[in-house]
């Protein structure tokens, strides 16, 4: 136990000691300059960036403009990352601490180590699969999981989607197993117009189709005019017709909208009612009589 | 502490230094220079195996139409990772990296990426066994967990489907456990018909038998005459018709709106009610005589 | 980075050299025979084992009919997997790549390989065991997970399923945990009739029992006469009564649809009804008189 | 590429070799001949483990009834992998491979198939601790995950139950958690009955009570009189009254529904009304007048 | 392949070989003397555990009954397994197989094994923990996942429950993560009583205050006077009341059940109403006067 | 196998030799005493460790009361492990087994049960954070996965939470993922109260606003007044208004349950009804006039 | 068994001789002074680092208010830390156990260890990756998982988010995958208004539109005037419309309960009825005439 007690007096001789704090005084201010200068780093990097892309803008190598924005602020992310830990390495030898060493003397600390990151590898992974296969890019309309909005921002480790309520999701990217892009393709608005048991379907199909022909000249996002599928579904009480519509990507919930006041206008005006609930009350049992 | 200080010395000398500059612009434009040769070298692939598969269509060793979309798409994605990956070799060597030594020096680091990288190798031996085994081609209809539509690309990393709404489905190929192929056998149109207790079963079934009858002369997407399968349910209120048509693959949906209209009209026609739910409704209750 | 350099100019040159370009071509072309040679072995070894299943059915050593069909499936699907890894194998020493060194040179590559080949091992494996412990035949009506429908093939990695709808379900073996096989045992129909709570249960009884002795001469499917267990649930305004009948595999479902209408109209003939729902309604609060 | 040349050469020289073939057709033959070895002697083990089992049933050894047909269903399991483990090394030599070096030469491999097979080695192990432990023997009615029946056979790796519907449910022994055994204890019948709000509840509990003391010697599987626990629960519109009773293992679904139907006519016979759902009507909102 | 004929000749040398028969039997002897000797031994430990126990039970050492009878089954568990492990090596040595070599042998082998043996140690550890730290004892009232019962024994692979219908649980201890034991503490009997918002809520709680001041005296089971908490809910059609009452552990339901029934005469006499739907109906719409 | 003969021979001998019971009875009474000892210092160190913190309260190093009473149990907890380990080993001792043998000898078995024991591991792991991070103390009403209470003591290994209706949550650490703690801050009671659409939204708003006024000065468990916050939904046939209090930590539910009644009692003073469900019954359909 | 022997005497001379005591003794009083220690220099530590971000904010040097709070509370987080790992070290030395000779000495210790370990490894990576992206600072509004509120802490190991009711969730940093954030953009109100079909669309779109153009300058967290979307669904006896306002972050949710008050006033000023379910009701069935 002499060691700790030497070990109490060495901790207090060397509080008492001037030199102490004046090193630790030293240290502190060089890892506050290294923290600076970094960050001075990052933003005379990023302001290159954004020059680099402006120049490309009007050259003839431009290539591809949807990955224009990924690029820029995928580099921005890489940047942080390299200044950041060139900058932690740094800091950790001012402190003395050989991370080399630290990295070989494996055994247990190694084992968890190496399962701990394991998830922080493959986010890397993931994110460099994604900005390399075009899976998405910045502004388009995706969902991952249970999270839909538009991407801001595809990072080497996380990606950030807007809702379109304003809150910003931030995934992991390792988390990002299936992805749903609404951006490449044309969209599809799905209308369904119920009609009672007792209306003429025929009669409801004729009506619907003469105001499906007139939407292409109303609506400039559709794509090609409308269709009339048919009968969806019979209901309990109600015979259900599908209207279809290719958009450009991401103009289906708008059209829909639009649609459903128009066919519900045009039903109004040709009689036709759109179906309530209905049920059949018996109010005598009609075989015992009670 | 004064390796720091030589460290920050040395890169203030380095950076006043205009060799570095050199280099360092030097090596930018290697980087430059190996991205725009890269993305030729793709270019320039992509067309010769389009015009392979071209030629490949009027000689006689022609197999199978149906996997050539597929295999010229997996090519072309091939072809991009592996130019890529040269590439990418390459600027690391500009960058004067030593790949080997990286992945040598294994300990902590090794370990981390062993473990992380292994759900992109499931990926693609997952990707490899899905076109060696022919589970699904490019233009196939597929249900792949929750999402379902049209395959677009198979890739040896991923799998994209676009589904009937026009969004896009990318999963990875290491994600993809049980595929459901919808283009391979003929479909199946399930038309559910409910009619009241109070009908006559066998009078609503002779008339629905009548109209089956003339169901193959009218539908050319009918493979055989469709079925009466008979009661499939005695719900609350309803009796169940169940009516099976066998149709050349995906035309199912199709047909089945067009047998629900055609049925629900025969039905109106021989005075034949769809049931509404029923419910009977006791105004005082028979015992207590509230 | 003079090595990029002298990569650079070292490529440039070999890409001038023809001799490059004729071994790269000739290549291609081994490459390609290759292939056609594999395609051939296997249609050759396919023509063969059905010829030798066809022997086997008139030999004295035939054993189990159900099997054959799954083992000769198998077969095809082994001959096609060892002729395309050899020919594989083939193609990478064409391209001068040395297998043996790729396996041996382990290090972070071979713990990413190890770890994502698990599941693919794993597929073999319940493969082997499936067709080993004769879980499921070719033709069997089985459910796995969520899929059910007819077994189609039975691969060393994959099993198929055609579902009765006609979409082909393909799982991974080493998904398949529990396997519901329904061709093994003869299958039960089961019918739940409900009357309402006013009817004579006794009566309701007497009335099936009564239906229920002549079934057996008219459904040859039925492997004993149906039996009626009694009062299965006291509903909220209803008695339901169940029936059960022991049929051939599979046949349950078209007799339940048969027994269901007889039911039904031997019912109405005695004048039972099936049950509507029921409610009392207090037009007043007997309490607060409003 | 000289070497894929000479491999080429040399597997058509193997090809046009006679020697090869006789090579190769003896291979085959014994191939063949090894596995009707191993079918007879399958066979014959059977018999004999069928005659020490009937030896053993009149020795005064005889320790267990239960547990005997669960073992001589094992041993038959445990004699067919055993005797086609061995004609399956057998073959591999007969095929020149070196199983011992497969095995020993690890690396990616041994690491794969390491790990693939964990889950066949898991279901062994599970396996063998529910026959040591009892768990469950042949013929006991079990629910494990959400398959429920009667055990057909405990084998090493799988379990096999028949529900009581005729399916097979094949269960691999790893994936068996927590097991539910119903044939080790008596069996309790549970009926819920409800009365409305408006009838005397003492008087109810009178006539069901007065029912319940002759039901143990209308019944023989009760193994005491049943109990009425009282009210169960206070629900919108009614009353729930609960009876339970103890009856012989699985007995008391059939007793349930006997139970049902003593009960409604007994409450039928003392004026007594099952609940039906009860709804107050209030034609006008009292307070708006509306 | 000579190996192979080589082999053959070997075996069915040996099956010529008397003294292979003769070995062969004296081998399955011992085996079979090894059993009983085991079972012998597993008969007498178990009855001399109950004795120990017994003596313990009148000895001045006794602490904690309740864990006595967990103990004693305990201990049971553990004497079969030690002589069936000792047993079993026996056994393999009779069979001349090196148990030592088998362990050391490791290589592709050892892998699946120590993963696939992994759950069962994860048993033996967690089964000791759950003894060693009383968290429950045979006899407690537990709820382990989804299974409920009283605790039948706790060995140390699976704990057995015993649920109050009758069937047996059989759970892994390595698969019990939250425990939920009732037999520890007072239960709580929660009763919900709904009365319609017309009725005075001051006079129905003074009418429930009151009743509950006579509980004690009738209830023995009763730790303290049960406690009218007030409003709980504001429903769509009624106000609901809450009753708790502190009663010995697990007597709660049977409690309820009493309360139950005494609260509802108590107020049918004090001429308040429980609370039924109550719905407005409006014949006419009242805007638009249709 | 005359390895064996002989081993059983040698047991035999043993089992003869008076000696072999001497040494085992030695050991068996050995193994007693050790377990006494460690009883007895159990109990005597829960007497210090209680004695301890009632010195520690009266004296100026006191610092977190919250604390005390956690750290007390948690001693006493570590104190049993710890004397029980120690206990532990020296039993295996007494049996001449050598620990640290058995652990070296790692091999299949130490790869199991280091896979084994992670969770142990994991749980002890977390619960020292839990303490040391005061996530929660004990007394603490806290939310963990399904289960709710109040925490009852913190372990190594477990911890347990106490239900207010009585039973005990028993929970590894290592299953503690996210933590719920009510007791740290002011709780907030929420009550939502449901108008018809006829009544006057303003005036009911100003009715409420009245009697929130009043209610500081009422309940002593308010911390300020409570709010209402407006209009929280607009439902089928209702607007629900949401009226929030802040009050001490967990007398939301009790305040609740006053407001509830109180709230209800003013609106019937002022003639506002609370919402019943409301539909509009159409006896004729409109348009066909059925 | 002598050993054991000798190690009792052993530990018995031991407890007999006072130096044992003494030391003991001095053991303990380290330990307290150390643990004594440990908290005087967190507290002091905690003053200096509120003082450096008081003076930092008054400094040039600032940047990002938002990050200061977040900074500030994890500096107190690590170093508590930080202290109390000298500190535990310290006190291990003190017991006389060689940390070092631990965490060397692996074996099966080493591999439970290093597996339990690395969630708490990975917690670590996490944590400061979300500080180092800011993925959110103390006082931001986030969803994590199932738990949402305002974040009160990110610790290394933890983030603790305060609830809108006043819990508290810890929330380990490992099990935070995705993130959502509602304080980086402007939120959206979103209110649904359901009127009968009866009504006329176009007026109760015109006078919505009139009230919306009036609120930007009565609302102030307004960014923009409000916009009324059309027809978001057709429900069956309803039109729904929807309005969404963009409002300051976290401002939506109080936004919107005025907005729905008084789109129901204006509404009714205008006679538009907000829909009530509705249903048509046959009392006879048109068909059977019953």
């Amino acid at each position: 136990m002499s060691i700790t007690e030497k070990g109490l007096k060495k901790i207090i001789a060397k509080l008492q000691n001037e030199d102490t704090w004046l090193t630790f005084g030293e240290g502190i201010l060089k890892i506050i300059a290294i923290i600076i200068v970094a960050q001075l780093l990052i933003r005379f990097g990023k302001v290159m960036i954004h020059n680099i892309f402006k120049i490309r803008n009007i050259s003839p190598l431009r290539t591809n403009v949807r990955r224009e924005e990924t690029l820029s602020k995928l580099l921005d992310n890489i940047l942080s990352y390299v200044v950041y830990f060139i900058a932690f390495l740094t800091i950790l030898s001012v402190m003395n601490i050989d991370v080399k060493a630290l990295l070989a003397g494996a055994g247990i600390v190694g084992l968890a180590v190496g399962f701990g990151a394991q998830s922080l590898v493959k986010d890397v992974i993931t994110g460099f699969f994604i900005i390399f296969e075009d899976q998405f890019s910045v502004g388009d309309h995706v969902r991952i999981g249970q999270f839909e909005g538009n991407v801001e921002t595809i990072g080497l480790r996380t990606t950030k989607i807007k809702s379109w309520t304003g809150e910003v999701h931030i995934i992991p990217n390792g988390s990002i197993l299936e992805v749903t892009n609404f951006s490449i393709n044309n969209s599809v608005a799905v209308v369904d117009i119920t009609i009672p048991y007792k209306e003429d379907i025929e009669k409801a199909q004729r009506v619907i189709e003469g105001l499906l022909e007139t939407m292409p000249e109303r609506y400039g996002e559709l794509v090609k005019r409308p269709e009339l599928l048919g009968v969806q579904n019979l209901g309990p009480t109600e015979v259900t017709l599908r209207i279809v519509a290719e958009t450009q990507p991401m103009q289906h919930a708008a059209l829909a909208r639009n649609m459903r006041k128009d066919i519900k206008l045009e039903l109004d005006q040709n009689g036709i009612d759109i179906s309530y609930p209905r049920v059949v009350m018996l109010s005598k049992d009609p075989v015992t009589g009670v």
